[in-house]
């Protein structure tokens, strides 16, 4: 019997340490315009697929950046919404990442009153203001999905004013020089009604993203899944030659994720055909003619 | 005149006790690959048609891995509002299932500030966030059928960080290893509208279900209704007909558990054609000419 | 001048006896099929067109499963709000009657808290959960006109599991053998958006229903309208000719109901042909041609 | 200078006293249907075009069946809110009107419970509850625009049931013998998007309703605005010739209403062509041909 | 540096007060259908093109009938909320007039109850129901915008009834012979989906408006703008020629009121082609051809 | 490393200053007609494309008006909600900038009551109202984006009766002269679903905007990005050759900001390619083939 039962660790947004280094491997100059638009100010967009490494990219650059938090002891027993603000600024700075979704409002982002029994109406920042407010990276993840509120608010923050306001407030947050905005978002599966409008486009330095290279992509397969090097070879070959499908009925390739998956499972015993089967084929389509192509790929690498 | 009136039981969440092991039939290697991706910490996702044993599944396997809920004394006074935060962390793991629907927001799965006249907003946790908290299996039945709100709030959940963000408290849990989450969705009528995003798909590994095989098929009839196994033998074979005519105007074939109780009707004393009208024939379409398919089928099996 | 003025009768749900066993003809093996289902625990879809007869079977067979209501003497002054639960436990078993509407959600079925001054937030059962909680039968007609999360959320009462997750309020409900769960839809007018899912369809026993034989169909128009035998022939035959035109533009076809209702205007002294002009005629159709059409066969009969 | 400026009078909706018996003339059998259908306890659908006088049929029925009510003294100061519900007990029968519109839920017709600070939450019945509770008469005008959920809020009091459900209060009302509902609806201008299903539909006595005959109108004509005869002659006469123009353009005919306001304008001096041009044409359309045409249809009768 | 900073004045809604006769000049019969209208108790319904003298209309028309308010010295500290209903009743008769839109309900119309923390829910009268309480005007510009719950809204107060039910409290408004409704509405630009239906307008008597005659519109020019009267020709003429455009594209034709803007430009030292390039044109097409069109038109009459 | 990392700075909208004069290169006559527009109280509207500079604009007006605001020291302690009215009267005029969106009120411009545990409802004015309390410029941008209820409150404010109505509090503010509304939109991509409607657009003196011309487009980048004469000259080039490709599949051209940004990563050390392929190749356009014509654009003025 697996016995895997611990507690639950639960921490404030600010507490959340990013512990050591993010793994991840540079291809190309994209280190470089980061630092550059960080220096400068500038907001970023990261366009790219599923899976390529997009959110790792920006934790590990806010790791170069020292965006980690020291653990600040919040007033626990008094609970959240009495938290003091003070308690607040003595934090350094921090990455907050929020995946954006259709019902995602700016008020979420921005922050609203909450009614206390005995303070009355108390004002809490929401995650972008608190990155705003403390010099934090914020990273909205998947832009478009979000409600069309957001992506205007975004305007004040992006142009030469770069302020917050808090309308429900009353006050604009003006961010100090160590806050960023990034957000992302994938051009393969935008719809005409989805897409960032031309005048939110233009606000950003846009950097694009791809599958890392092959060598890069066994590299991490092995180091994530534990796997020996050839298997990580052949799922990597089949992972790049399932990409090459996309034009012929794929929605989307594999995820470098899914070939850690692949890796894992057979790491643990798993027999090799389902474990492609489960993760190379079935997660990418529900078409049985497609299912057969892709597990004729996955055989082709001695992987079923 | 019958009499089965008794109170009924009311217990929270975290008390339902799975009593006895649930009945399953292994078809594959389904089992191996469920345990690899729990240690692993790997999300699932269950594809397959309705009624084929994917929630019998799910509880197995949580039999298996031993999640039980001790019967923790709640102060019932007090009330479900006032529940101590203490209470819940003496339980061991535990299974948690939520049916799926087009109203189900985020906030339904993560909980959320209730207001108390004595001590103001309280927290209360969702049961996905309990599952995450206390490290039980959350299975997200029919997931396509939730609010996009809901697909996103899975990423965070199903990549490396493997956190659980509770937006409105403003903090993130982390969840033991032994949290696992579980989604299924049923391929057969996903339109357009409603499919998850590749980018959602892409991070679970994904079993396929299907209907069991015969023999399994009368065994669990058999024994679910108590009938003879010549009348399960019967509705067994007459079912799988039935499926075959899929492509030929129905939407769905006929599952494990209709075939349970046509064989139940019968074993009350309902006629055959009765028994067989109300379960094989009448929840399966309204189409007069299909109906009569139908019948002659169960018919050429002598069931009517 | 007529003088009918008297005071209305309000009553808890619970306390609405069925007086009098419903009049009800029986035309085959339903009530053998309801009665196996409901000793089985098997939830029951009844299916049919407007007014032939399905709420009065529903509740002719609750009458002979006893399912009515001892007089609870409600703490009046206190307020529903107040009432205690241990005033519900004394009940024997009843019937639910809901008629699903487009704003029907599931909270309306299963129940919600309610903010009282004294005692903070209080749940309150909904009609679903009053009738899983003390063993009662509930229908919920036309069904398929209910929101979404009604449907799934029948999924868990439905299954072998048999509970009703009450979610706002944490806790699950596990009915009693005498609950039974009866839904109705009419197919004759579902369009593609209101259907009910085949996984849901397939979890029940289903019943089809039909307007009764011309020899009870006089019977009942007698008995219900006092109106001498002859006149019920003639309105009777007119409506299974009305019936007939259901191909050729009616929606629908006369209901035994509208039939009452001309013989009852005739009793009360109206011409015949006001009479099934106001009752056989007008109610089915705004069109100038299908109306003559109408009255012509009423004439055929002597009824114009 | 006009001085017409006096204090509003309000009143409870209980309290609104129909005076003196409403004008009506009576055009067929409508008055016996009615009378019968009240004492046979069947509810009403009234069919026909703005204008002609449903409303008018409704409240002279009403006076007829005594509907008007005695004048209780309700505790002002108090305020409405906490009326007891012992005071509108010694009312006597009386007559509701509610236009329907797309924002009318159940809720505004059964009545809502309303949070006081010194009595908790308070049940207020809405409009359909009051007559239902004291044997008044409900009358819905323009049915098919009320939310869906009212439509079939309507079942269970039409059918021999005759009871009506207050979900939220957990309540069913009996209403008197004395209870009457009637709903209306225009033939003319429903869509498919807006029209009764037809099992509402035929749970009504259904009466068709016309403008009235010209001898007729032009006494209503003359009656209610105080113009000599042959202007009323004149202008009933325009009148239907411009109702002949509803197959070529005209939504809906002139009713019996612009031909009053026209006499009405006239008798204070306004010169007859501004008189016509600001009511029977103006009202009816926005095409400039279409307004020379009724203008010349005005001229032939020496209107204008 | 211009110098005109002041502070706002605030007052409420019934101080407002017409200090001066709004100017006005007549172009026909309007205003003896007014007076008649007003005497004889009918709404009226104001049809015509944007900025062609509607609400001026009303307000010098509400003016002559001494609908202005004398000064009420409202309790300021203790708020509007607390205003006493004694206040209200000292005050002469009033204008209100109510901008209709998309999100404007009959609740906003008619008032809605406010929650204190001392005297528990207040009701507090939205502007329609002020001016039928206390018998002032009320016009309701753009009445096609409103929410349909509105238009309706207005039946009782446009038939013989001429009652307005306060739904929400339960009582009704019979407002004193001095209040008089009126609405306007645009006929060039309503779709299908925003129109007022048939059984609304023939509730009223409809005064249609134009643009004034060429001369009237030069002295409002002049006056309005102080400019000499030979601008005010040539940007008269100019107009009337551009309004001829209508058919060829444009959507509507220029108002009165954007001369008034050109010449006042032209006034403050702005070059004429500027003048008119920024009210003439640029205001009423993004079209660059009818741009051109429209700029050539002003040079034919020396404007550019 | 790199450290920025400060404290934000939150003020009170009211309290943001614009300290140094905005740099703005006048193109035309539109700081004159701005000025006359100021002088005679006519409200504004902006048209142009994004990035083009009418915020610039407004700011530096606003700037040249005088429109800053002393320091008011806020009872912080106290809060936002229980600020002193009074406190605001003390203060100068200012800008107030509100970014409008489709979820963006009239209530979020107007203001509400937000309800306090010791006070009661207390009324907090919105931007707009703030404005034209204290004659401030109110710039509403991208006007379209709001919600219908947005725009037609806007018609008091721009015909002569100039008046602010505060329809929940039941008063109306008129504004002193030093009030200014302005509003902005890009006729660029409207949709007939969002336009300005004429009878709003013919309410307001309208400019014209459009990219600055070569020079001083030069002179801005150069400026703003301290990059040396050269490149801005090059960068400006390829801009302009970008923008000529508008007809050929480019939503809008590259803004002066993203001509900035290109320049500020070669400042910063990022290679020419890299800095123009992520600010004038990737925020522009998915399309690969674009992309390529994009950069061989590039090319061609030695930038890549």
């Amino acid at each position: 019997m697996l016995n895997m039962e611990l507690q639950a660790n639960e921490s404030t947004v600010e507490e959340t340490e990013i512990a050591e280094e993010p793994f991840y491997l540079s291809s190309g100059n994209e280190q470089r315009v980061f630092l550059a638009a960080y220096k400068r100010r500038l907001p970023l967009l990261l366009k790219g697929p599923t899976g390529c490494g997009k959110t790792r990219f920006v934790e590990a650059m806010a790791y170069k950046l020292n965006k980690v938090l020291t653990k600040v002891s919040l007033d626990k027993e008094a609970g959240e919404l009495k938290a003091k603000v003070s308690d607040f600024s003595a934090r350094k700075s921090f990455l907050v990442t929020v995946p954006c979704h259709e019902d995602l409002t700016a008020n979420d982002l921005v922050g609203r009153f909450f009614l206390t029994m005995d303070q009355g109406a108390q004002w809490v920042d929401g995650p972008l203001t608190k990155a705003a407010r403390y010099g934090g990276i914020c990273y909205l993840d998947e832009i478009v999905e979000a409600r069309k509120d957001v992506t205007v608010l975004l305007h004040s923050l992006t142009d030469y004013r770069r302020v917050l306001p808090l309308t429900k407030k009353g006050t604009v947050v003006t961010p100090p020089p160590s806050f960023m905005l990034i957000v992302s978002y994938n051009p393969g599966y935008q719809s005409a009604l989805k897409d960032l409008k031309p005048s939110t486009k233009q606000r950003f330095v846009a950097l694009d993203f791809d599958y890392p290279d092959e060598r890069a992509e066994v590299e991490v397969v092995r180091r994530e899944s534990g796997c020996p090097e050839g298997l990580a070879r052949s799922l990597v070959a089949a992972g790049r030659k399932i990409r090459g499908l996309k034009t012929q009925g794929l929605t989307e390739g594999v995820s470098t994720r899914l070939l850690i998956y692949a890796a894992s499972l057979v790491v643990e015993g798993v027999p090799k055909e389902d474990a492609v089967r489960t993760t190379l084929v079935s997660p990418l389509t529900d078409d049985e003619h497609m299912k057969l192509s892709l597990l004729d790929i996955c055989r082709g690498f001695d992987l079923a």
